[in-house]
């Protein structure tokens, strides 16, 4: 089948939104600005051979195999956690993607339906994308545009000290199967939301391990951490390595939200929050350091690594 | 360098807009909506072997070579000459990069540099973006926001019968070395809405060679077309061929606009329009065919063909 026949049914089948006022078909897609609202923004990429490697091939080290389905729907959901980080609900895609010459068209189609069928589920609208053919492996870029009241959007600054570290779900162990078959944190972001309103102060999706992302959001809010290693939820995945707390710190991809939230929002939401969220730990003042409280009381510093995505 | 590294740098870099709350540094960013506006949204992507070839490696049939500056200029341009056909002007740029393992960081850094200064020529800010290593070629994708007075964003569709043809500037030729080297048609598609308000029905950029792109105008805004041969202008490259129409239907990467402009406000942009613009034919009734009237008044079909990137 042609490229040009091919998109033609990938268009037929985009999943619309009511703020996408043009969808595919022309040079750009328009998007409707609700008043009152802003715009979220984010793009990522899922890439073969370090991302993943397709069903089939040669594996390549410990990177994990998927489905073309898995991949796409990998790309979509990669991008829609951010979204829930930033507090926000999905809008429209725009999808580029570069596949392999001699690729079967069997393999685009079931990865467009991989990420169709995360779009529907997320109610992402899909407003266009480009694709290319080269001697490359597949990789596949999304970007997303989500939604929230005007002044609103979460982010990685904001915490301040004394602010309960909490985290959705639970840690570690990602590449055992979670890593393709996860859920963005879309539903818990917007209870959060509705529950704890301004008391939210940042977040951050889990996606290079807990102790590195709580860098990440320490060093935007310019705050020290606290986290105490008893409480952290640990995935059964992680417990199953024998050093769930390792896995739980340093594993990449949990893709759950670590949110610094001012204490009595933090105590309402422990209270009523339909949804597992766990309280780990506090930001501290500035320049005290991250540190983890081991059961014994002794203290050690948080380690600076995790997963480098390459 | 490490990747974290030269991300904090390119942040460091990272042109703003004035609709951009909240930059480069958190999971999301976060654009402002303007009261009375709506947005343009594009993804575009480059890709190493099928756009390009790195200048000092091997060549690989007509694949033009390039220099990373070069392809992060054109990477965006691309996309900006879609905000163009949108009669939109541009926002914010989100960019996802993927390299080749082992590649320098003067490689990524040049072609940081590229992006930025076309971001900054064009009064684009640069929002955040990902930065993948694998060993698959270089390929880099923009996704692009725009902005426009809400309901007057231009598309391929609302073409109607009767509509003057105008293109910007010159067309053909392209790969002697303007598609490494154009300027995305912002000022034009802003003078031409200053002047003809809503008289532009439809507009396209001329990516796929004039023939198959008045093929998607035609087809998107339900139209016939003729287009009279001795009016389309030809640049210098494309008369240089000794072919000079087949050029300039057929090649691509032209990046100039095509518009289908109601009569009275086509006569007043040729009349007053600053920049180069030409009639080259008409839009016609539906059913009606795309048709090439040659000088001697000779009627032949207008091939559908042109530059299918691959």
């Amino acid at each position: 089948m042609s490229e040009l026949a091919l998109l033609k049914e990938f268009r037929a089948g985009a999943p619309t939104h009511p703020a996408i006022r043009v969808g595919p078909g022309s040079d750009c897609a328009v998007l409707t600005c609700t008043p009152g609202h802003e715009f979220t923004y984010k793009i990522d990429q899922v890439v073969e051979g370090t991302h993943f490697v397709l069903a089939g091939e040669a594996p390549s080290g410990p990177i994990p195999h998927a489905t073309p389905r898995q991949v796409g729907a990998k790309a979509l959901n990669k991008a829609l956690s951010d979204l829930a980080a930033a507090g926000s609900w999905p809008v429209a895609a725009m999808v580029s993607v570069n596949v392999r010459k001699g690729t079967p068209d069997a393999v685009a189609r079931e990865l467009y339906q991989g990420l169709v069928a995360s779009c529907v589920a997320f109610g992402c609208g899909l407003a266009g994308g480009d694709y290319a053919v080269s001697e490359n492996g597949l990789s596949v870029s999304v970007a997303l545009i989500g939604s929230c009241p005007a002044g609103s959007a979460w982010t990685r600054a904001g915490g301040r000290p004394g602010d309960v570290l909490l985290v959705t779900g639970s840690l570690g162990g990602s590449l055992a199967g979670k890593h393709l078959d996860f859920t963005p944190r879309l539903a818990e972001a917007r209870a959060i939301r509705a529950l704890a309103g301004a008391g939210v102060h940042a977040c951050i999706d889990i996606t290079d391990g807990l102790a590195r992302d709580l860098k990440h959001l320490c060093d935007e809010s310019h705050c020290g951490a606290t986290v105490h290693a008893a409480r952290v939820p640990l995935s059964d995945a992680a417990v199953a390595t024998g050093d769930g707390l390792g896995h739980a710190l340093c594993d990449g991809e949990d893709f759950e939200l670590l949110l610094a939230v001012e204490p009595a929002a933090a105590a309402r939401l422990l209270a009523e929050s339909p949804r597992p969220l766990t309280a780990i730990g506090t930001l501290d003042e500035p320049g005290t350091g991250r540190w983890l409280v081991l059961p014994d009381g002794e203290r050690r510093a948080l380690p600076d690594v995790g997963y480098e995505h390459r």
